[in-house]
């Protein structure tokens, strides 16, 4: 019998309804549904649990709602190696591949024949402050460094591998996964990869110096930002565009791969490229 | 006899040479120089003025430093139209064109024929919160409405002379003159506009929107940003790098070409191709 | 009695379909239809006409089609100040921006008060090789100065008002209106011009110097452009994506304003904004 | 005793001087300088070789001009696993990384301890028409599929893995190594991709798509280009920036890793960032 964890956005009607739904469905097959207790308040569900417990019992994990959902949740389930099934509601997420439709095709090849997954690389960041840990996570996209709103400029210096690479002076810098580089960087110019590539991005924001560009790097580098210079006023580390950490001058920020891996449900008719398509609307100009 | 006013930056030992150099010059000539207390202090001067009375009683302005140092005596001596000679001591700068060596041909011209002046442009930015004034204030580069560090994106929506353009999701927008063209808005991806040019440049920073493009208006538009949604973190505008607004949902910022504009003395030598040649090394790949 | 010629795509079927109703609508209310001799046959109308009896008799103009033909259609009209009224058929044009169902409002519009007309600027292009002219053509979108296929690079001198403004080392230059700024400029990073700013944009396509940006300058300036080194390999000029001439080391281009422009009938119900947000989808990420 | 071959720029008195003083240095140390006739003659050597000689006698390769000289040299010995040596007498060179200076105290390591070789990729392009194997080349840079210069666009289908990528509409296509990355790339907006990652690079040169972006694949991929549409007008294929071939519509470009790599010597003291830095003179605004 598989526990199956759903999470979906409580205030989202659509989401209740199709959570709704899927208690059920997996209910008559035999699945024991996991629901966290104020979702199963909403849908009159009995068996309220808390996130502690979920995160001890499922074996899959259903999401249902956006890539921003689907990442807070796989930060709940770091560690353990559950693998999570992201159904996007609204426009087809990067994450959330599979459509309303798929999900119970795809929920039934779970079942019988095992999930297909993809494992999706992720980063391991640590914040030091005078040689002590200030702070330590894993992100499945990103962690952004970013000046105040006020400042006009921050001064990064980065070593890749002890090798130095470069003070970057700009608003910010960001250090991608493969995963991360369909998200806020490509808004700051950087490159599309191919989730499951060994790399690692870096990508300055607004750089003063014009003949930066993002950088391509192996996932098996191990990258350090220092920061220089904050002009008095505050730096940010944000991580998967959630948890945010300040910084001062001097904090150093080390970015590796992490052991662990997020894994992903993958829909047999997917593919990546038709993904791209749809979300950048490549068939217009 | 001409009262010629002094800024440099106290701290700079080669900014304190070249102005105990430049009092000694101009009283040979019979010209009155005003120097700020603290400065007058650091030179040995016995006449330390305030700014009050230097910003009344200048005929020329001198100003020792860089491009931020200009901008904010600019801003100084904003409504009274004194012209201004921006003399770089470190490289060569958009607004400080004039080389140490050129100061005294310079002044000698400005003294015998008057200045050479190019008027720049001015925007005037008002802030409206709630049907009130909340901040007024011209720059001569640019107007930045930011999203604060933590947050991933701001709602900025834009009309221009009452015309919807579009709502810009973004890290933040800038609305420039052609003087600023060359600055901040550079590292955003903006075109370089010649200063004289009559127009506007408005250039999304970092647009979720990937065909967002910087978009050039003339400067007879009037260019209308409300907050529409900030995600509960704070958004600011800066103006001109120096002066920082914070904004709520719901400001309006308007923005229109200023009346009044900046005198600048420029040298018979200099032409913008070759600033911009030697700025942005155009020699070299 | 208004002598109102067509052109239309003759072997798109629903631009004939429309030809032919507006043919009837139009001598419905006592216009006279002037139809090239190719597009007569086409709808069974006896009447064909040359291009040149067109070009004189003709008081108004409708395209039906996209922006290229009306841009050919602008070339054929050019000198005679006959307002052109594009209309698209298919997607949105920023020059043929008036719908089919708009058609037939706008037309009674320019019976009755007349047409509203835009005036869009345009360049005269003139190639000299040895001090004699080659060519002399007006664009109404852009000029393109291109390397050949094979090679990797030409150098293009470029100077403004006599002023050297810098050797381009890239695959080309584009020199372009306003109204040509969303067009092919787009493609090579360009900004977004309003289509009735006094400027000229000149643009580089894929500069070896990293920094080399888009440049807006004055319509009043005059810009020669020489081509410095072609290395062994042909270099062509493009007129309007339409007229190419074939170019060797040490040919001059002299862009200017031109002294005439193309006259757009407009509807009032459309405004620029609304067009761009249209075409450049900024609805969606 | 080893064979060392010498490639150098024959009209370039610095390459003859350096080249000279090679030559006496080798034979100083018991090793063979094998010099190509034309060059031999220059240098007053008696014993010119053939290419074909050089290319299978040669245990070490020399080359003395830049990164172009060194390519064509590395398809010269093609198949051969010969290391090369690339000098650089004008600028750094991103694959000529080695200065004049340290020539001889890195020969001398390659004599004792044996040449510290880095392994660069390279891809196989293979050209098919009609079901026909039309050319068939490696490449260490980069293959370029270009419009020629009248056409505005050429559409281009991409397939990786034999899943439909997208339809480029665009001036052309590069499909780059990661050495490549640094080169004609960078114009194009490509990102840097350290030399050693596995993986290969498509960019798309001014799309007509605005969304189209970089893309970063594993080298493990075949990429399938057919040219769909030619608007009656040449395209080409450019390998390295030195081969041509010719290209008609229904043409198939297929692209994968090499099963040959290019090894290339590498100075102790240098590293991939440092030569970064000075060649995009990251020191600078």
């Amino acid at each position: 019998m598989l526990n199956v964890a759903i999470f979906a956005k409580v205030h989202d009607p659509r989401c209740q309804g199709v959570a709704a739904e899927l208690v059920t469905w997996l209910e008559a097959r035999g699945c024991q549904p996991l629901l966290e207790a104020h979702l199963a308040r909403h849908l009159g569900h009995p068996n309220g649990l808390s996130e502690e417990t979920i995160r001890e019992q499922a074996g899959l994990v259903v999401v249902l709602g956006g890539d921003g959902t689907l990442i807070s949740v796989a930060r709940l389930f770091s560690g353990r190696e559950v693998p999570i099934l992201g159904v996007n509601l609204g426009s087809l997420g990067f994450l959330t591949e599979i459509t309303v439709e798929e999900l119970y095709p795809v929920l039934e090849e779970c079942l019988v024949a095992g999930p297909r997954i993809t494992e999706r690389m992720m980063l391991e960041v640590t914040v030091t402050r005078d040689n002590r840990e200030l702070a330590r996570c894993e992100v499945l996209n990103d962690a952004v460094i970013n000046k105040g709103a006020i400042a006009r400029i921050i001064e990064l210096e980065a070593r890749v591998n002890d090798h130095f690479l470069t003070t970057f002076k700009a608003d910010g810098l960001i250090i991608s996964t493969p995963t991360g580089s369909t998200g806020y960087c490509l808004s700051a110019g950087g490159p599309i990869v191919q989730p499951l590539m060994h790399c690692i991005v870096i990508i300055p924001i607004c750089p003063h110096t014009l003949t930066n560009r993002p950088i391509v790097i192996s996932d098996e580098s191990v990258t350090r930002i220092v920061v220089k210079s904050s002009f008095d006023e505050k730096v940010y580390l944000t991580l998967d565009g959630q948890v945010g950490v300040e910084l001062q001058e001097g904090d150093s920020i080390e970015i590796r791969r992490a052991l662990k891996t997020t894994p992903l449900v993958t829909s047999r008719d997917k593919d990546y490229f038709a993904i791209l398509r749809a979300k950048l609307k490549w068939g217009e100009r």
